[in-house]
Formats: C-alpha cells, sequence, structure tokens
C-alpha cells in the first residue's frame, strides 16, 4: 500500500514539473514550435517519462489547459469566499484575484491567449474555457444583480456581468501586446473606474 | 509602360487572392496547420505563385496581418470622418464600426487572436499590432478629453480610453469563445452603457 502511495506521489510530482516546464516553454515559444523535447529538458525528466505520461503532445496542451483554468478557478473561488456576504467586497476581491501576482502573470497571460487562439480549431480546448467562463459569469451575475437592486437602477445583470469579464479580458490582453506601460494598478483602477461609474452610491470611497 | 501596369495589376490581384485565402484558412485551420498549399488552392493559383509572391509562410503571415490592419484602420478612419466634429457621434461611429458586418466577423477575429497570442514571440506581429493600438488610443484619447471637459468630471482620458479599448477586444474574443450567445447589438449596447454610465448627461437619449 505504501509502495503505490509512493508511485502516486511520485507521478504527481512528474505530472506538476511537465506541466510547469510546458506553461514556461509555450510562453516562450508558442504552441507553435513547442516540443515534447523542450517539455521533458525544462522539467529535467527524460523524454521517455513525458511519452508515458502524456502520451501526445495534444493530451499535454489540454492537461496544460485544465491546470492553469483549475488554479484559476480555485484562486478566484478563494479570494470570493473571504469576502463574507458583501457584494461590493466580492467584486473588489475579483478584480484584486485577476490582477494579482499570481494570476495575471505575462507568462500566463501568454498561454490563455495561445489558447484562446485556438478555440476556433479544438473543441476540447473550447470546453474547458467555456466551463471557465459560464462559472465566472454566474458568480458575478449574481453579484451584479444585488447590486442593482440596492443602487435602485435599471441595468441588465447579463450585460454588465459580460461588460466586467471582456473588460478584464482586454486588459489581460494588454499586458500581452504592451508590457511596457502596461501595469496592474492601472488596470485594477479601471475596473474600479467601470464599477464605479454604474454603482456610484455603493462605491464612493473606492478610488 | 501599358505592359508593366498590366503586370502591377496581375499581381495586385493575386496577392489580394492569396491574403483573402490566408485568411479563411487561418480561421479554419490555425496558424499551426496552414500550408502554402491550402493557400495556393484556396486561390485558385499554383504554390509556384505563392512562393514567387511570398517566398515564406512568415512573409505572407506578415502581409495578411499588414492587410486586416490597414483594412481595419481605412474603415477606422473613414467612420471617425463622416461624423464631424461631435466627439459623441465619433465615438458612436467608432462601436458601429468595430462591430460592423465588415470588421467583426468570426472569421477575422479568429485571425487577429492567432496573431495576438504569436505577439510574444514575433516582433514583426508586435510591431504591427502596437501600431493599430496606438492610432486607436491617441484618438479615442482626443474624444474622451473632450467628452470629459464637456460633462467637467473628474477623469483620466488614458484610463477611460484604455478600459474602452480592453472592453471592445475583450467582447471581440467573447465572440470567438462563446459564438452561440455573442450577438452584435448586445456588444453594441455593453459598449453604450459604459459611456453611458461615465458620461450620463451626453449621452442620455444614446439607449
Amino acid at each position: 500500500m505504501k509502495h503505490r502511495n509512493l508511485r502516486l506521489e511520485n507521478k504527481k510530482n512528474s505530472n506538476l514539473k511537465l506541466i510547469s516546464s510546458t506553461i514556461k516553454n509555450l510562453s516562450k515559444k508558442g504552441i507553435n514550435e513547442l516540443t515534447m523535447q523542450d517539455v521533458s529538458q525544462g522539467a529535467g525528466l527524460s523524454q521517455g517519462i513525458v511519452n508515458f505520461h502524456f502520451k501526445s503532445k495534444e493530451l499535454l496542451l489540454i492537461e496544460t489547459l485544465k491546470f492553469i483554468s483549475n488554479e484559476y478557478l480555485h484562486s478566484f473561488q478563494k479570494s470570493i469566499l473571504k469576502s463574507g456576504n458583501d457584494p461590493r467586497k466580492k467584486l473588489i476581491s475579483i478584480i484584486e484575484n485577476d490582477f494579482s501576482k499570481k494570476i495575471c502573470t505575462r507568462e500566463k497571460i501568454a498561454v490563455w491567449f495561445t489558447f484562446f487562439s485556438e478555440i476556433k480549431y479544438k473543441p476540447a480546448y473550447h470546453q474547458i474555457c467555456k466551463e471557465r467562463d459560464l462559472y465566472y459569469q454566474s458568480i458575478t451575475e449574481d453579484i451584479f444583480l444585488e447590486l442593482i437592486k440596492k443602487e435602485k437602477i435599471q441595468l441588465s445583470q447579463k450585460n454588465i456581468s459580460r461588460g466586467f469579464q471582456a473588460l478584464i479580458m482586454g486588459l489581460w490582453l494588454d499586458q500581452l501586446e504592451d508590457p511596457d506601460t502596461f501595469n496592474r494598478i492601472q488596470s485594477k483602477k479601471i475596473c474600479f473606474e467601470f464599477i464605479k461609474s454604474n454603482f456610484p452610491n455603493q462605491f464612493k470611497r473606492i478610488l
């Protein structure tokens, strides 16, 4: 039994090393030029082990996308949970999380956009990205609905949550396109201004 | 002289056919699996002609990005010119243009995001995308500055124009990720709500 646990532990460690090497190499070379050899070298493991764990480059890529998506969702959920019941605090913590040093690194954003750009041809990528989006939208719609009621205004929670997510995705793209002028604080400020302009009574003192 | 003009004309026609076939094939297969043969077949030309005109796949891709970027900028400038001097009309026409049937097709958006995802490794793509962005930002910053003065509010024209462009890029990505629920009218409405919430006095009757 002990041996089995050790084997599982080793497998998990190797998987993690390989996925983290895939992220690094993807963000350096792009999906096109990434090879299984780059990944194994980056992880300090033999190519046999990569093939043993992932069978093909495609499977390795899918597992990598699943990994960054799970990491994202885990961090997203955690930031909401610690905000308690206040919809304002929840929204602020979503913004803080989306531009945190763990989530919004140039390396990870490059990986996300690599997968986004392949969505049209790869149903497996599409599925994983869509699941993340649907979850994000359902949570933010609920938050915006509460804010809309409290502010006593006429707004569609669907539209505003879609706009909110689009704004964040566009600012992520900014980091990729314009790394010299991009900064986390400005991006967060732009998001805070977005919510303040829609809910001035509830976010008076945010900026 | 006549012969020379005819030759130039033919060259231009072939180039256009090849670029338009590249756009179609890129949006179907992605950058990874696109071959010069796909492009020549799609254009109804021999592979020799593709090689003669573009030398390599990389040069063909750069010319394709230049083409969609120029097409975009031309359409952007035209929409602003016809709006006269009213900053409100200019902004509305930018939104109308960004979600027009000519500019915001799933095919072209797929091509844009293919190039965005390669920006980090390809300085030539970065250069072309950055030029488009800088132009867009300089025009929208001027428009927002006028609106800010008229509305008599404290806002940074840099932040709001960056947010505006990010919102539009994020909505473009939506079309790629979620084509079933994406629609142009909703996207435009989200953008109109964005400007209305910032400039309520000047955009009272927009929605």
